[in-house]
């Protein structure tokens, strides 16, 4: 295959955590005979910087023509605490979001055996987690009218959902649930909301369609509750933009390996792969951020285009780093910890 | 002291821990000498087959001019499933709620010594952990505009805020955080919308007037997680409505006593005291519903009338109860097991 990527490292630790990327997939390009061709592109604070725009019109060009776009992270301090600031890096990801119509998020959380005791919770509530949120990425409260009225005093957002988006996600969730365990679990608060009423009523009808899929509905604050307590009673969840976001974070930090952990945006023409941690900028240049959240992102970039011996690959050569021990810091005793670029090398060589 | 306590046990299991309370309550009484005139009144279900109302006028009448609400629970097999059923249980919460103007919720999360190993979470993580959250009740996209267009394809919800609703929930979280540690955290999504925004900047301007509180602001995705990890990090967090929803929910389960969790929502006029569990239907009847939470919401609810020694009273009771094995199945070996009226007896004698 002839890939053309767009490379969008981004700030903090994403050019590091990016570059090891990299190195893994031209190994993985040069065993199974593929060609990469590599596009970087400005986004982020990087891309305030440079040209005022944190999602150029040039990187969306680039983006849009890709055949996949490998992302970094985006985020700064400079515009922390400061939410009304003008141009700020989180419009960047939202606008790329949009334009490139990347509707589905997908979120595994998993274990890893040598992992299970960094949970926070208890091993016999973690071992065996393996689940998978879809959340809805592209409309919502995130995209639907907003503003002020009475001089400022009076403030409102809207939560639109039309059926076809309801129906596009669910159709991924119901896709992957017939792959995986036929379990598949829409979370929704169609006690309170008329687009959770949408929401539920257009993925009870698709039931027909998928008949070996079993399909729960639950209401997203009982999902918060069981998500800590029997995380692993759960397989496949679909869900709204903002429920999406406040439960994929709850469900990543649950296994413990959240330095781990990969996910991909998915869109009609292209996708986006990224490690779910962020900027983390008090790491960034010094060598010490985990890059196997960004490699397993680019596994599941390879299972995408159909190379699923490319992607086990990937995996396997990280569940070898694992368990020899050829980690960074967080998950090293500290004078047996390596750096960012030997973990990226060292894994680039297995392959 | 002469009090009038509206009485709504509501559905399930309502009855049965509502009973308990009343025992109890009935004791503090006699020994610190007040009297209490108990007011039943039909909600839920109940309401619902005997009038079609799961929140009566006549029912609101009494609240109205009670001193106070005491509630067990509310909900129905019967409902589930059914989110577009034309009367539910839970819309006579919202009404009962909106009407009485009970707008700000508070949910404590504690941890019992001898209960930390219930918790789902490490022992590390969860020692000690004691926060409150303040949700905001009355107001967001519960109550805001919400509706179809294009012949029901496109489903709509408002999440509307005014300074002033802003205000008065954050007033009584700047008043608790001065009566603990001083610790106050506004929980939001201002990176993302308008109603946010408003909250954390009419949370900034307050600030000077609590020049001994240190306030935090914090996005709901990034407290979904912390609460997980480190839950006693927290102390007072106040949020909106529907982040409060799904976090009080989140919190309510990591300590590991979530059958003990009271709770009390405060209005202008009159406040409503209720455990936090659900109506638990499966358990109705059977005598072995832990009566705890109900009975500790009772205590709440004499410290908000100035009685502290009171609520202590009750407090230390269920202490000793918890200390000495007099406790229902949740939390008993099975052989060891006491019926609800024997926990209530059992308290009601210790007072
Ligand atoms: C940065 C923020 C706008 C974003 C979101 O809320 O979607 C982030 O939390 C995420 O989940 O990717
Ligand atoms: C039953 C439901 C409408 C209610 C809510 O969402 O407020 C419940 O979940 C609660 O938290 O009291």
């Amino acid at each position: 295959m002839n890939l053309n990527i767009a490379l969008l490292a981004g700030d903090g630790i994403g050019p590091e955590v990016i570059d090891q990327a990299v190195k893994v997939c031209d190994a993985v390009a040069k065993k199974f005979d593929h060609t990469i061709n590599w596009i970087p592109a400005l986004t982020g604070a990087a891309a305030i910087d440079a040209v005022g725009d944190p999602y150029p019109p040039e990187t969306h060009k680039i983006c849009r023509e890709a055949d996949a776009v490998l992302f970094g992270a985006i985020g700064h301090p400079r515009f922390d605490n400061d939410p009304s600031a003008k141009v700020r890096p989180e419009q960047g990801l939202l606008k790329m979001r949009q334009e490139l119509g990347l509707f589905a998020n997908v979120r595994p959380t998993f274990t890893f055996p040598s992992l299970v005791d960094k949970s926070p919770l208890k091993r016999e509530r973690i071992e065996g987690t393996d689940l998978v949120f879809l959340r809805e990425l592209t409309g919502g409260i995130y995209f639907g009218k907003r503003g002020r009225e009475d001089n400022g005093d009076t403030a409102y957002d809207t939560c639109t959902y039309t059926r076809k988006e309801v129906q596009r996600l669910a159709k991924k969730g119901f896709e992957l649930a017939m792959r995986r365990s036929k379990k598949l679990c829409c979370v929704d608060k169609a006690n309170v909301l008329e687009s959770s009423r949408l929401w539920r009523e257009t993925v009870q009808a698709m039931e027909k369609d998928y008949p070996e899929v079993t399909v729960s509905y639950e209401f997203v604050d009982a999902v918060a509750m069981r998500l800590v307590q029997w995380p692993n009673s759960y397989d496949v969840l679909i869900t709204e933009n903002l429920f999406g976001d406040i439960l994929t974070d709850e469900a990543s930090v649950i296994s413990g390996s959240m330095g781990l952990m990969p996910s991909a945006s998915v869109g009609e023409n292209v996708s986006l792969y990224e490690p779910i941690h962020g900027s983390y900028p008090q790491a960034a240049g010094k060598n010490i951020a985990n890059p196997m959240a960004t490699i397993l992102s680019a596994a599941m970039m390879f299972e995408d285009f159909g190379l699923s011996e490319e992607a086990t690959a990937i995996r396997d050569a990280v569940n070898q780093a694992l368990e020899t021990g050829m980690v960074t810091e967080d998950l090293a005793d500290k004078d047996k910890a390596h750096g960012t670029d030997e973990v990226g090398n060292w894994l680039a060589a297995q392959i």
